[in-house]
């Protein structure tokens, strides 16, 4: 199933208690890209950048499988720059910097060859552009998966009902669902956030492991323990990625699917947070990816079979 | 196998958001006994209270196979008092009066018929009286499992490490086992903390589940969501009971059994936390813990079978 992404391309400039960096590749659609091109390589991206990105990074997305085609490059102007700061326990962080540049006036156009994808994922951005973005698609996707964020609930909260209402899956963190709820439980937080549009609902909880949610069927999936988690910048899209990538691979729409999706998000995720950005994902073999999946099940074998 | 506990048997007066209860049975021992009296009936406690202890309460212990041979009823005295109210996430609570009452000069004594026993299992106490009841035992049992908290690491740290010599397996929760490493992450604490003492390791992260930590085999079970969390005065020793009563049952002492033994202490905690105090725990049949039970395999399955 052809898998279109949109997102952000951007620059990152991360400090964390083991070191800090200068501006490096980052942004929501990088990770998702780079995340689940190691289960499909037919992957559409759609996103904007400043004619300031490198432009070996997007030959790497491209031998990844990663089409470009939808990239549009602004020529004089910069691309989307974040920079944080994360406390020393890593599970907070302050904004140091935000400047929107070309995703300021992002119009997301869709190429031709573009049309017709089967999976959907619309990373992190304004949610009236992620509805424009299935408006401008000619035929529904099968399935269509979003992201959002705390900031959107805030400022522009009616933008994000309406798209809420034309996906299947909400992917957001347990401090996302319990804002966008009300509720603290995660639970009940599931059931209100399902009757607001999305049929399918995955809460990540970091270091916590993550939750998937359909009709009455709930799974789990722990996170690794890890020594060390270096960034955890990108670990949440780099979950997404590797979930959809998996998706997108079987070609199959099933809870039952979807749960070992989180398995494959998960591991990916792990990896995420060893290197700053990109660096560790950018450096891993497929083999990588099977034993790291092979450890979570292990992991949470309750060795009743 | 026969199975020995010793913890405190007490009053608590507990606030939560929910409500509030007068004087109610609590304490380590009582969680612990009910417990693991789910799953095997040769259960002897050694405790100590007051005159003011409910006698039918301690028919009720009787009723489930617990022998309360070895606990001291001091006449005139009064039992152990706690009370504390929890805040709103349910994860924070101030302890508002603690009472030691008899609890101050517990000297623990071990009955004639409960000697030979296998399994011990030391609920949270001074740790010089945790290492005292294994002192007095005349055989060393063929596994010896103990709670402990921050309070003693604060006043009583000399002891504590002397008593985790002498012990199989320690039973913390992660802010517990952070203090005790002085390590954040859980692997690395997991560690220093097996270097002392405890060739197994159980961190409890209340409802985010809890590992099991053994050589290099490590198991993780998630605790289950629940709609709220009404009270978790009890939820830790109520997971070491399910915990010691599966070991007893299956007398089976192998990482493989104790991965099953946290899914059946992490069953019980989960109903302890749904009412105030025992009560949840006491209304239980069988059939509801096995039903617990497969909600958790449910949970976890990856669906890779």
């Amino acid at each position: 199933m052809s898998l279109l992404v949109i997102g952000s391309v951007a620059f990152d400039a991360i400090e964390t208690p083991f070191g800090k960096t200068d501006k490096i590749v980052g942004g929501a659609a990088s990770y998702i890209s780079i995340s689940s091109s190691f289960f499909y390589n037919s992957i559409n991206l759609v996103a904007v950048i400043g004619d300031d990105f490198p432009k070996d990074f997007i030959i790497k997305l491209n031998q990844r499988g990663v089409d470009t085609k939808g990239l549009q490059i602004k020529e004089g102007e910069k691309s989307f720059f974040w920079s944080g700061k994360y406390h020393n326990d890593m599970n907070s962080r302050d904004t140091l910097v935000t400047e929107l540049n070309v995703l300021g006036t992002f119009d997301p156009i869709i190429p031709d060859s573009y049309q017709n994808c089967e999976i959907l994922m619309l990373g992190n951005l304004l949610p009236s552009v992620q509805s424009t973005v299935i408006e401008r698609l000619t035929s529904r996707p099968k399935f269509i998966a979003m992201d959002t964020m705390n900031f959107w609930m805030d400022i522009a909260m009616e933008d994000l009902r309406k798209t809420m209402t034309m996906v299947d899956l909400l992917i957001i963190n347990d401090e996302e669902a319990r804002q966008l709820s009300g509720e603290y439980s995660l639970l009940k937080a599931s059931r209100i956030i399902r009757n607001m549009g999305p049929k399918y609902l995955v809460i990540k909880k970091g270091e916590h492991g993550a939750l998937l949610f359909h009709g009455n069927d709930l799974f789990f999936c722990p996170a690794l323990p890890l020594e060390e988690v270096f960034d955890p910048t990108g670990a949440g899209d780099t979950f997404a990625g590797g979930f959809m990538g998996y998706l997108a691979k079987s070609g199959e729409i099933s809870f039952r699917n979807m749960k070992k999706a989180v398995v494959y998000g998960s591991a990916m995720a792990s990896f995420c947070v060893e290197k700053f950005g990109t660096e560790r994902l950018l450096e891993l073999s497929d083999e990588d990816v099977e034993e790291r999946v092979k450890l979570f099940l292990t992991l949470s074998d309750m060795g009743f079979h």
